[in-house]
């Protein structure tokens, strides 16, 4: 598939032109035009805000962005299907980011790409920058270093911390997964689920999906099934090779496809078409690697009846902009100083219930990305977790 | 004097009310309203310009915003004249600095903020955060620890690094005396010049002046003048000790008046009007100290011909937004990876030069905070100087 194809009439020169001088801009709220204004906004008044937050610190929250800004933190080692491509090369997703959190969110959000792989680094520095900002969105960031780096920032800092890749893809899977398996007339929690990949998106798959109740989630990374026989798994995978696997599968992905009633794939390689002969009745597919889908749908239509994909130019886009924007939303609402496994499921079910609304059909499982009433649903869902929140 | 007096017509409550919510807002220069526009700014076409950078990374300068950001980089550990408040205090000052580099600098900032005194801390984490902007204006960092923090992060980053409490200060300094000594009739070189206050902004102070060949620089800190006799120096005082003070002055700060042409006071502490007594005919002061001057300038006028505050309220308002958005402006536009003696000293040459164009009075040396001609100015001529450097 060349570019030309994936990208449509768009061509690449356009894109890298878009990008000239990057996506966002800072602008003052505050008018400066006259001394009246400077007065006001920078010395001398400004020095009674200052002092103001210094005697409580809670006005840091309403009397300056930071209660409302989202940082969205990467080292650069895991961008879209890119791999490691560094901090600076990952900005212009970052600045996308940022600004599908202004669009969608509402919110405010700055990219802060880091010149470092260590956890250690990653975690002190994110801890120090703290008064800078109100949550924090980690993106792109490699596993296994992706969950440390996320448990430690939760346990650091007193603002909501989600890792995207992991959470905000869970959740859309979650809410797609609720409306196919509605579709084909099968229970959520007795499906067998094969997740393809066990990183960053396949560990929180697995996750909320044992967390819905679903019984049966088999993991599988580039060397197979993801099972107690194997010596060769990183402590992540492992404690999930003792969690999932319940019928204690060996083999490779074929294996695990037998009889299976859903296939995710978040992995990036390439399921061949005479592995979903392997499938069960009225099957569900999520080939969700981008730009290439492990399988392309209209294969995959052959053996399920319900295809999704991450693309915006086929039917079903599981794409997570469909969850972070109202999640940070809600939870920044909600004054939550985390994010609970409750309120990723109310953001999918939030999400599933809009598609739901507008009637279900095999090729409207989930809402548009650009479905204005998601965020704002999700925002609402999640804010009214926060209150159940105690610490 | 009360709040009301200082702030004129301005209440505490309608400054209060205008920061709610912070001053500054992130927005996206991409429109993100249809699948095309998200496939551009986002994915899949997001991930072409993530490669270019990748391969070409000194298109992260061009095709992401960082090239053009300003981070605005505070520990909290000296805000205006309120001391070490701490970062989410100091806050409401970066952004308003923020604001003033969008206004006047046409740049992008965003205030960072660190929950740390530690250098070492201070030092990793700007360096970490590197590919995040393109520039580092340090601000409202207490000395002595502000000039190893500089120092190190100057030599650590490949970008414009500087703090403005000192160079900012020291520019419009330079400025404003360069015009004083013309109205006065003194060459600035014979200048005998007292300054108090041996921090931040009386260290670079003395160091311009030095650098334009103004001989007799006496520094006098809250213990007296800085001389080679005193054993309680920190090590950058100490320093200045041996560089400064040629007529080895001792004693306290009417001892350094006597006879001086000049008295610049950055140290917060009051002079007495029988001081000014001492200095010799046709002196100059600029009593800098915010909100309140070390003298009023109605008093100060009896002694010198030529009086400066840092107040918006009074004539000849020394006030740093006339140096550094053009200083950032003019090294980002010129590609330089540092800010130079040189390029301070032309900055400071061109905002005199816009005073004494429109004629020199003695309550006109400095133009306006507001006047739009300064930042452009002062951006050509820093940029000019741009060229010059060899790395």
């Amino acid at each position: 598939m060349t570019e030309r194809t994936r990208l449509g009439p768009i061509t690449l020169e356009e894109i890298v032109e878009h990008h000239k001088g990057g996506k966002l801009s800072v602008v003052s709220k505050s008018p400066l035009k006259t001394r009246r204004d400077l007065s006001i906004a920078y010395t001398p008044g400004v020095a009674e805000v200052s002092r103001a937050v210094h005697r409580d610190p809670a006005m840091a929250d309403t009397h300056t962005w930071a209660g409302r800004l989202v940082a969205v933190v990467s080292d650069g080692s895991a961008v879209l299907g890119l791999g490691d491509i560094g901090p600076a090369a990952s900005l212009p997703v970052m600045e996308g980011k940022a600004a599908l959190f202004k669009e969608f969110g509402g919110l405010d959000a700055i990219p802060i790409v880091l010149d470092t792989h260590d956890v250690d680094d990653i975690v002190n520095t994110v801890r120090l920058l703290r008064p800078s900002f109100g949550a924090v969105n980690l993106e792109d960031i490699s596993a296994p270093r992706c969950f440390e780096i996320e448990k430690r920032l939760i346990d650091a800092l007193d603002v909501p911390v989600m890792h995207d890749d992991q959470h905000g893809t869970a959740v859309v899977v979650l809410a797609g997964l609720i409306n196919a398996a509605q579709l084909v007339k099968k229970e959520l929690s007795s499906l067998k689920v094969v997740v393809a990949g066990a990183g960053a998106a396949g560990i929180a798959i697995a996750e909320i999906l044992l967390a819905q109740g679903v019984e049966d989630v088999v993991l599988v990374d580039s060397r197979g099934i993801v099972c107690r026989e194997r010596d060769d798994l990183n402590t992540v995978k492992a404690a999930y090779a003792a969690r999932t696997n319940p019928r204690g599968l060996v083999g490779g992905p074929k294996d695990a496809l037998k009889g299976a009633d859903v296939f995710v794939g978040v992995s990036g390689g390439k399921v061949p078409e005479d592995h979903l002969t392997e499938l069960a009745n009225d099957a569900i597919v999520f080939a969700l690697a981008n730009p290439d889908p492990e399988i392309m749908p209209e294969v995959a239509a052959k053996y399920a009846a319900v295809v999704a994909t991450g693309r915006s130019d086929f039917p079903n886009q599981i794409n997570n902009v469909l969850a972070f924007p109202g999640i940070f939303r809600g939870a920044l609402d909600g004054g939550a100083t985390r994010i609970t496994p409750e309120m990723k499921t109310s953001a999918a079910r939030a999400i599933a219930a809009i598609a739901a609304g507008d009637g279900l059909r095999s090729d409207h499982i989930v809402p548009s990305p650009l479905d204005g009433r998601v965020a704002t649903a999700v925002a609402h869902a999640v804010a009214a977790c926060s209150s159940d929140i105690t610490l």
